[in-house]
């Protein structure tokens, strides 16, 4: 599998691939300032909301190394202001950002070089725990799996993710494993295509059985009983349940429900937010029409000036969500301040 | 608004706009062989239902024009077969056929030159009898809306897939002349973007105020209730009420009874197949999977090889259709062997 994130050797850059050229280049990149990070995050070279987390988490260890250390603890709070606003919808990078601002805290009193190391620790640590709970993830959701099955995904929650297994592939690939072969449909996921570049690539590199559809083809796949379950990643899961996850997620949920089937979605525990009581909470981020108008074309196809609506994310409610597989195991909400 | 379809002064083409190239381009092209016409109707350069079954009558009478007289029968046959295998969901391109064969039929007796006239008359009965069923079609169909009222529209069943008017969009079209404006948020419909490339410009060149969505944002702008009603075209409606129309349509349907927004189908009572018992009998073309991978890309945007399915209609269940606006009225099923 594709190293998604990692430092480099010298512990000086944030290494990501730019899922921007996939799949017709696997390029590495080197982030090697914290502009750099952030314009990773906002332009999506690095995406997904555990990824984004532990990439905000490097950059901003790479950032503190570069201060001199008489505004340390100033720069390192607008550090981590500044990174956070990078995409509002995600709650992993808020959370990780925490975590990094609870080693700072922990560690305050002791010499900058040892603060550093702190925050280089917390920063793998993310990254390794991530790891680890996507495995999890994947032993929770491979017991849902029979061979033959067909499971259907929207956008990318696999190893890019995330680490290795990622979050709503995980079952996927955790089956495989165990020799238990199902079929995945993609939906592409306009406008960012992020099904078709990424999902589509990640599975065919590891030789799971999967088929590229529109997203509008998803009641089609549904009707013809193809599909028995259905995995998705999210971004926030607020205190009743309700889920930000990428747009269409919702059309997808309901269609769920229409034909019967079992809709979960796949998370680390960290990506609930008890803070945020209901889904109509969720900030949901708008990005630029042209994305719908002109990105990835030859020329554009829509009409000059025509008025766009774009949101990144929607909010599926708590009662289209059959569960949440989450490292601890398959959740209910609503979820209190504990998680 | 464009003429989508006409002969040419010399009655020796069929001059269409070619579709494929909106909205960069409005293109003219002579059509003057039956080859050309097939090629027209297969590669979507005319689309729609209606339209299709217009080009086609009109690409048989000049296809007739150019045979010697001894094979003239046989040569009708022949040229009707072929069209009609151009494209096989929508029942309109069959109909259209079968009316000229019925004209045929009629002046059997008399010489060649009559019949050319006949077949001619035809061609361009069909034609004009389209423009006042879509009128008619509008006007039942205004009636449905209110001034500020939200209208949801998938793929493009306007002017571009008829004449004037249009099916789906015959209803805003009639509502703006009465001076009652509507908010039109048009799905792009993937995978070939007649929404974004057809319907966001016939209708912001009629100064409708449209917005552009992706097809997995049509459960937002629901959730958000900015919908009140949705209209849509059709392929082929059986005889119970299921019916065919571009793929995507299914998932709206669901969205619609969801959400509990009326959902209708706007059609010529020609559509209406009673031979067709149900949807499970309708024939769904497949088409390229290119379509997916690599249409309108300046890089294809999936891996290589990725298996793709690319059904380009669905069935909608008669259950999630509020009504049929046909030129005679708003309809419900079952419909019997009258129509």
């Amino acid at each position: 599998m594709l190293k998604t994130i990692q430092l480099d050797d010298a512990n000086s850059a944030v290494v990501i691939v730019d899922q921007t050229l996939l799949p017709g280049a696997v390029e590495y990149i080197s982030l090697t300032d914290i502009r750099q990070v952030y314009e990773a995050i906002f332009k999506l070279r690095v995406r997904g909301a555990p990824a984004i987390g532990i990439a905000a988490a490097m950059g901003l260890y790479i950032h503190m190394k570069q201060q001199p250390s008489g505004d340390f603890f100033c720069e390192f709070e607008n550090g981590r202001k500044y990174l956070s606003g990078a995409r509002p919808t995600a709650v992993n990078l808020n959370w990780a950002l925490g975590e990094m601002a609870a080693a700072l805290e922990k560690n305050r009193a002791r010499p900058v070089g040892e603060i550093l190391v702190a925050l280089k620790q917390t920063a793998e640590r993310i990254l390794s725990d991530d790891s680890r709970i996507c495995r999890a993830i994947g032993r929770h959701g491979a017991a849902l799996l029979k061979p033959g099955m067909g499971v259907l995904t929207h956008c990318n929650a696999g190893g890019l993710a995330a680490s290795e297994y990622g979050t709503a592939l995980a079952p996927v690939y955790a089956a495989q494993e165990a020799w238990v072969d199902v079929r995945v449909f993609a939906d592409e996921t306009r406008p960012l295509l992020q099904g078709a570049r990424l999902t589509a690539f990640e599975l065919q590199n590891a030789g799971v059985d999967v088929t590229l559809i529109c997203d509008n083809m998803a009641a089609v796949v549904m009707a013809k009983g193809l599909i028995d379950v259905i995995f998705v990643g999210c971004d926030r899961v607020a205190a009743n349940g309700d889920t930000a996850n990428k747009i269409g997620t919702l059309m997808v949920a309901i269609l769920a429900k229409h034909y019967g089937i079992p809709f979960y979605v796949c998370a680390p525990s960290s990506t609930i937010d008890p803070a945020t009581a209901t889904g109509g909470h969720i900030v949901i981020e708008e990005r630029d029409g042209k994305e719908i108008t002109h990105e990835w074309y030859k020329t554009p196809l829509a009409p000059e000036n025509i008025k766009t609506f774009n949101p990144s994310f929607d909010v599926t409610p708590a009662n289209l969500i059959a569960g949440f597989i989450t490292e601890k195991g398959i959740l209910q909400p609503p979820f209190s301040c504990k998680w």
